[in-house]
């Protein structure tokens, strides 16, 4: 009788915890896959809609509507399982009732007043735990980023958005910027904007381009919220912004305090906030130090002059610039995808 | 008996050729592997510094030099053998007077007044004559990009060298630009240097930063001829461009005719140029359309205010600006390399 592929079942996991994007926020995006002693797949799932089942849940049913018996199985589950009621029971009491005898998990819940008692609840009650390698355990932590940045800094994870040209400009100087970037970024762009529980822009990029800002170029079953920073009030009605598919939220008049904003954003389950914004408002965030991800998509071109990405605080010297780091350069079509994280 | 491996004496003349990087100028980078009908190789070689012995001739040396009787031999050439009277005798002669059997060419020669005739020569002495695969002789042709132009164009392959932020700055507004890219970016950047015949820049680099444009953070050879466009006559005698090692060349006073340049350097030698100007020159070559390659190193960093990639005419729309492929887009230290050629 083989042992159960770990690694396999763990990879399944995070496959069918992907599938959560754009579903379960402000719940995370977690995977379970249920195997046998001698290897099969009994069950599977991902995280529903909030309010809805967990992973582990779904993958308990699965199993029962395949007819299968789980008493002795593994379960292999991308999150240290629930130990608490929220708008569903704890997932651990599900697995114990169930009868299965042993939970791997890919890492455990950041959220510092749950975290290992998931993995503890079901010692106690006889279930052999396991915590997965560093590398899935990063897998798992970077699909929900944001929910981990929540718990752990009560704040989502910002990640700001720019499309480019090789000299750095993101439109004309009369702000024409349709379209720098290609047809395959624009819809990358709205995969990344599915993953974040809001985007956020300012009342001058509303102005100019009158953009709407929701996820259509990719299939998605939520909206992300959107937030237009309107200090002066001079939003109109009819801006499109406001008109759904999806919920819309003015901030204003007066002017936003940014740190506070976030709080909460992330009070409210914000676990991704996606800023598209001008230069006003991306440098603002910018030199607060409010960024923790750029995304930019660079477009095979030189503009020239025009508008800049950011519009930042006079630099003292070069040396004195916040330093990123690439963790991604990706070709989108002609364009090419960076993500940068401060070091 | 095994059959000669073709496609890995292919890569290993390919892996020589590149070996004459920064030695034989003008003359291509060609390698050459003789390989036994048994598949065991019988000399290797690769052309030398202009004036001296052509891969060819240093494969059948090095074969002479070992022992071995090359007739009945297959001889892997990256480049059409030569068959005219340069500074050294024709390559064809030397195989043929060797009992070479055989010859597997990378590609044919570029010079439309040679091409197909050194094949030509050796055919009609009895040789087995063959083509190597597609992507042999892309890669033969890329090894030797500055000889193709030079040949089939009467100019260089022209390069422009930038290193530029984030936002695509290449300097704070005061211009001081050390550094924005890291020490592994700024060696690469000699070593394409070191590809050139010549780097060119302009006055006003010269008077804000004094560089010397030479190659040092690589090993090399020869060094590139430095150029510098000084329209006004504003350039001093103590200029660190002006010093060894290596020659330099001041064109001015009178504003340089860019495509004339190119044709007389053309008419030099000169294979490839490698620009690292200012905004100001780079605009004008990008302007007229005489800008082959852009080699970008891209420092994970916003600059805000500061200088330009390029001063460019201004664009009508979007639309109008010519469009670049990313041929290359790599990690070189914290930094990224990119490559664009024109569409």
């Amino acid at each position: 009788m083989p042992f159960p592929d770990i690694p396999a079942a763990l990879g399944q996991a995070l496959y069918l915890a992907a599938q959560a994007i754009g579903l379960s926020d402000p719940n995370p995006r977690v995977g379970c896959v249920i195997l046998a002693p001698d290897g099969r797949t009994l069950g599977a799932g991902h995280t529903q809609a909030a309010g809805q089942a967990h992973a582990e849940v779904m993958a308990l049913r699965d199993a029962a509507a395949r007819g299968h018996n789980v008493r002795g199985a593994t379960a292999i589950v991308t999150l240290e399982p629930c130990s608490h009621h929220g708008r569903t029971p704890p997932c651990c009491d599900a697995l114990i009732a169930a009868g299965i005898a042993r939970v791997v998990a890919a890492v455990e819940d950041p959220n510092p007043q749950v975290a290992g008692q998931g993995l503890a609840r079901l010692r106690a009650a006889g279930i052999q735990v396991e915590l997965a390698d560093a590398a899935t355990a990063e897998a798992a932590r970077e699909l929900n980023i944001g929910f981990f940045s929540r718990m752990q800094r009560g704040r989502p994870f910002v990640r700001l958005k720019s499309a480019v040209s090789l000299d750095g400009r993101t439109a004309l100087p009369d702000g024409r910027s349709q379209w720098i970037t290609g047809e395959a970024a624009r819809a990358d762009g709205h995969a990344w904007r599915r993953r974040a529980g809001a985007v956020l822009t300012g009342i001058g990029t509303v102005l100019a381009d009158d953009p709407r800002l929701d996820v259509r170029l990719v299939p998605t079953v939520r909206q992300p919220l959107r937030i237009v920073l309107d200090p002066q009030g001079r939003l109109s009605a009819a801006a499109r912004i406001l008109q759904p598919p999806g919920e819309a939220r003015v901030i204003g008049p007066g002017r936003a305090d940014l740190p506070d904003l976030l709080t909460r954003l992330g009070a409210e389950g914000i676990n991704e906030l996606h800023v598209e914004a001008g230069p006003v408002l991306s440098g603002a965030f910018l030199d607060a130090g409010l960024v923790d991800e750029l995304l930019v998509y660079q477009a095979p071109m030189l503009i020239g002059a025009g508008r800049p990405l950011a519009e930042l605080a006079a630099l003292p010297e070069l040396a004195a610039a916040p330093r990123w780091r690439f963790v991604e350069a990706t070709p989108v079509g002609a364009d090419l995808r960076f993500r940068l994280r401060p070091t």
